[in-house]
């Protein structure tokens, strides 16, 4: 509580009489000390108010009436004196204080005079999309349904039509009509009389390090004016602007990351003559970036059409797959982009909303090969963000092939609506393998705190992504998904069976060539080099099963076989993998095994099927061989879908 | 559904090929008819097709594959065509059809081939603020928590800073950053290729009568251009826009009204050579206007300064009432509006909202007095929107201290979750009493439809306000109200009670001048004639009681007095009437009534404190004498009030 010191007039002056001018905030109590005014003769001593003023004493509720006799003592404590009212012109309360005699002389007069201001800064803390005014908890942040506290989006759309393809909270205006949507709106409520009083001024300020992540915006109506920003932390309101409400917009410049939990509080101060006489605060929470697992609806569906022409078939395919499960297929053209088939590599597409505010944003990989320009050349626009984390030295880890969301999953009673982000890096008792993502990429997964990340082990693949040994498919009971996981042994099984029924001699394809069930089942090396895989993909089972709360039930084993590669310390897949599938609601595009087939029917896929058909899933078994297996990847490497967001909202859980 | 026709080769043709380009929309079949196209000599029909094309037989639901073979039978019920894809390229699907004959020569080739676009027409049908993709009861409307429709606001705020003070609605373009909030966008979904196959065009258009109430803009990221509106029912969307997003901002121009129930249809048209091939259509419904009870928390209450001076010291008591209600006080010069102190009358302030959009909006009264320009100069502004309806032989009745409204209410299993407007007009038997309320506002009441207008009498009055002898207060208990009401029996009462303890030469003020208490009870014709208004007192008794659902617990009568006035068929206050308090939460502004007094205390006031404290009330007796009650009003004549608005949203109930 500010309190308002008077200084005696000094014994020997001429004058009797002291003129104070203040100012006061609406509601806001001051300190009234008047002990040190009393000289040895006061008695008595008067006080008359004027204008809507409440003096009393601190120990006190109840306030004194509009005149009242105070004795010396009375005045041992100070008195608390308090409008709620802002002042319809400057000066427009009074409080007269006489002190007087044991023979009722005046001895000195002191008259005061207020002037009150309201000083308001509102932002939509009860997330209705709508700035309330002056919510008890604008400062504050509570999480759930009936929760509060403000919501920031980062403006990282890009809402005007331009060449230059960069977020819009690059620049420091606002983009236009429709870029003001991606802001949250502030207001400063009207604050008295037309006129401020003489030295006062309404400053606008953050700290010197959340000037980073906002940008706050005054007129409105007439284009936009940065009030703060990177390299401005406070800015002054127009003065035109403090008889009537006054809109701001804030921008989120940042997502929240290792160093930036996205907490940000914004302040309005009322300053006279440098002193800060009040401060009203608000707080916004930055919106995260949020991860859409298979469960949900995918929309489009990218491809890139190689320049070679070697994906047509593959394209019309997929087509047909991508129409039957009522989605969109955008085919990329190669030419901007080096022919880079590997779409899932080079984004991730996710989203980012706050109440009543929504935009899709592509994460983009520090891989930045060919596809690199993809991101900001055709998805960002409107309503679609873009933001990006660097890596000088990208390795096949920082791919995003290597990140996915697992459905959302309880564990050990800690809830996870929207599921929990995997990647994979290295194993911590092998040191062979000790490849991780980029550091700057897991400090921003990490930061989004609201898909709580788990590191998986990828390492021990060549290529080196978690999409090489495991998805998840969405079904209608249990925990509404499945796990679907590679299995060398499941492979085995299969040609086992085969060799067990005198069908040794079928034949299969092999990234060497074609190979039989026979001579397979006796490469002793493959299969000890599949043993010691599959010990890797059963660890990442264990940190599944325990990090999802996930039991066997919940897991389906696909075949799948691998191969030593290079250095043979690593793997990489030995004919088409078919967990790399793209995953469209119930239709599966699942690559083509080339595996043995007894009437025509390939072993491999009829495995596939009986696991998956009873779920209701519809396996379509697309030719990937050439465009995709052969580069070492396969249709899921190859794709990259959007999907619907959770109808949940992050806010509310 | 579409139907396809091709004309069949003449027969005496020289080419047997016939080529034919045409455009679908995904997910929308057509009817192919080959029967048309078969010569007596046709015994097989060759299809084959290409691209993502699904083709059938009306009769089934299973496609037939790519290659069939269909004999002239299977062809008497046509076929149909679907794409669930939009294209990649200019007639990328194609279908085949060859005519053969017994001997397999073909008689006839038909080469047809296809662009499929993605057609889809968007808005906030989840009423989340955010525009979904293409909900399935996007042109439907549904009330309630989970119901779903679009919400559209008229855009009657100002938020540019305009000497030319007029709503935003009024002209044709967006007006700056912040207008854009209070329109509801809509999204056109990406629909193909780049080129749209040529002759094809994309159409946006409502009825006629629709373009009185709706403007739709279109290039919002280049500032803004009138696509539809007043005289303006379709509009093309610009080339450039039709192979990505495109963003349009809905704009409504009119709150319901008797003839406008507040539906619009908004339709896209893909139209191909002037023949419509596909529509979509999205529904809005115009969001109503909504009046605040006195149950509500009030925010600011206006008072005129009168250039006399008249109403100084009520206007510092008002200030401290309002100070301890913890509401502003808006202090509006007389100035401007030339000393128009009835501040009730000439305005009434309701609100306006729409997921995520918010507005106050005040209802400006026909009776244009001094006052008439209040709320365009001062209220008008950013979220404070401004509606009006003229009546050019305004009377009395339409001012706005004749309308009220309820708090919510349930009654007779029908719930009024907002309450219940009031106003004063006619009575149905007395045709000495035939003055209503302007039918232009009446309309306008009716048309807002959830706050259901009941009608009440008020023409007894020779000012004619309901406010004259009804009021709503906020209690804690039970229905959250009572309804307070002027009772000339009450008044009696207490003046015989005095009389009866020796009391009769107490003297208490009135419109003609002091008198006493047995003078008063003496006055046959003044208690003949407050008997003749108490029964039209009763007869709204009746009425509220039967319309809002009320008992008699539900009512507090408070001692009022009439007199005859002018002609006197019509009443008059006879002292200041204690009805028309403003209310502020707990905290009530009641005219004093400078009724007789025993030991300095005033008889009616303690009559009113004991109704009314019990209930948690305070009262503050204000004298309004001189500036009101001798100009016919009271304290509620002479303020307004803003109030919060309620928190559960019409849409939901």
């Amino acid at each position: 509580m500010r309190t308002l010191k008077i200084s005696p007039i000094p014994s020997n002056s001429r004058v009797n009489r002291y003129v104070h001018q203040d100012v006061l905030v609406t509601g806001e109590p001051i300190n009234l000390s008047l002990k040190s005014l009393l000289s040895a003769s006061t008695v008595l001593v008067e006080l008359k108010m004027t204008g809507e003023l409440t003096l009393r004493k601190s120990n006190s509720e109840i306030p004194l009436p509009q005149k009242k006799s105070l004795s010396p003592e009375d005045l041992s404590a100070p008195l608390i004196l308090q409008a709620n009212t802002y002042s319809e012109k400057l000066n427009d309360r009074t409080l007269d204080i006489s002190l007087l005699d044991g023979e009722d002389r005046i001895i000195a007069t002191y008259n005061l005079s207020f002037t009150v201001l309201q000083i308001c800064l509102d932002v939509d803390a009860d997330r209705d999309g709508v700035v309330e005014e002056n919510n008890p908890h604008k400062a504050d942040w509570k999480a759930g349904k009936n929760g509060y506290g403000a919501i920031l989006l980062v403006n990282s759309d890009l809402d005007v039509d331009s060449s230059y393809r960069e977020s819009n909270y690059e620049d420091s205006r606002l983009n236009g009509l429709l870029d003001i949507r991606d802001c949250s709106l502030m207001v400063v409520r009207q604050v008295g009389p037309k006129d401020l009083p003489s030295g006062c001024e309404l400053i606008i300020w953050v700290s010197p390090k959340n000037s980073n992540y906002v940008r706050i915006f005054d007129e409105l109506d007439s284009g936009s004016h940065e009030l703060v920003g990177p390299g401005r932390k406070e800015g002054r309101l127009r003065k035109r602007d403090t008889y009537k409400d006054l809109f701001l917009a804030a921008e989120g410049l940042h997502y929240r990351d290792r160093n930036f939990d996205g907490e940000i509080f914004v302040n309005l101060s009322l300053v006279k003559d440098d002193e800060t006489l009040y401060t009203d605060r608000v707080r916004f929470e930055v919106a995260p970036w949020i991860m859409t697992p298979n469960t949900l609806s995918p929309k489009t569906v990218y491809i890139l059409r190689t320049s070679s022409g070697s994906n047509r078939d593959l394209i019309e395919d997929l087509r047909q797959v991508v129409g039957e499960a009522n989605v969109q297929l955008e085919v990329v053209p190669p030419l901007p982009y080096r022919s880079d088939r590997w779409m899932q590599d080079e984004i991730e597409i996710g989203y980012s909303e706050s109440p009543g505010h929504f935009m899709y944003v592509v994460l983009d990989s520090p891989r930045d090969r060919g596809l690199d320009d993809f991101a900001e050349e055709e998805l960002l626009g409107t309503d679609f963000g873009h933001v990006t984390r660097l890596n000088k030295d990208a390795t096949t880890l920082d791919s995003f092939g290597n990140l996915e969301v697992s459905p959302p999953v309880t564990f050990n009673g800690v809830n996870y609506p929207f599921g929990r982000i995997l990647f994979g890096g290295d194993h911590p008792n092998a040191p062979q393998y000790s490849m991780k993502m980029a550091k700057t990429v897991r400090d921003f997964l990490y930061g989004q705190k609201i898909q709580s990340p788990v590191e998986l082990f990828s390492d021990w693949l060549d290529v080196g992504h978690i999409d090489e040994f495991m998805t998840f498919v969405p079904v209608k009971t249990g925990k509404g998904f499945k796990l679907i996981m590679a299995n060398t042994d499941k492979y085995y099984e299969v040609l086992r069976t085969l060799e067990n029924q005198d069908q040794g001699n079928l034949r299969l394809r092999s990234r060497q060539g074609k190979i039989t069930v026979s001579e397979l089942l006796k490469d002793e090396e493959l299969k000890q080099d599949n043993a010691r895989f599959q010990t890797y993909i059963n660890w990442n089972r264990d940190i599944l099963k325990k990090e999802l709360g996930l039991t066997e039930e919940d897991i389906i084993d696909l075949p799948g076989l691998y191969q030593a590669a290079g250095n043979k310390k690593r793997a990489e897949t030995f004919s088409p993998n078919m967990v790399n599938m793209l995953v469209l609601n119930q239709h599966l595009a699942i690559p083509k095994p080339f595996g043995p087939k007894i009437k025509g029917e390939c072993q491999l896929e009829l495995f596939v099927r009986k696991s998956l058909e009873w779920l209701g899933f519809t396996c379509h078994f697309i030719d990937d061989w050439e465009p995709y297996f052969l580069g070492r990847g396969e249709i899921h490497c190859g794709t990259n879908a959007r999907r619907k967001p959770f109808s949940q909202k992050w806010w509310e859980v």
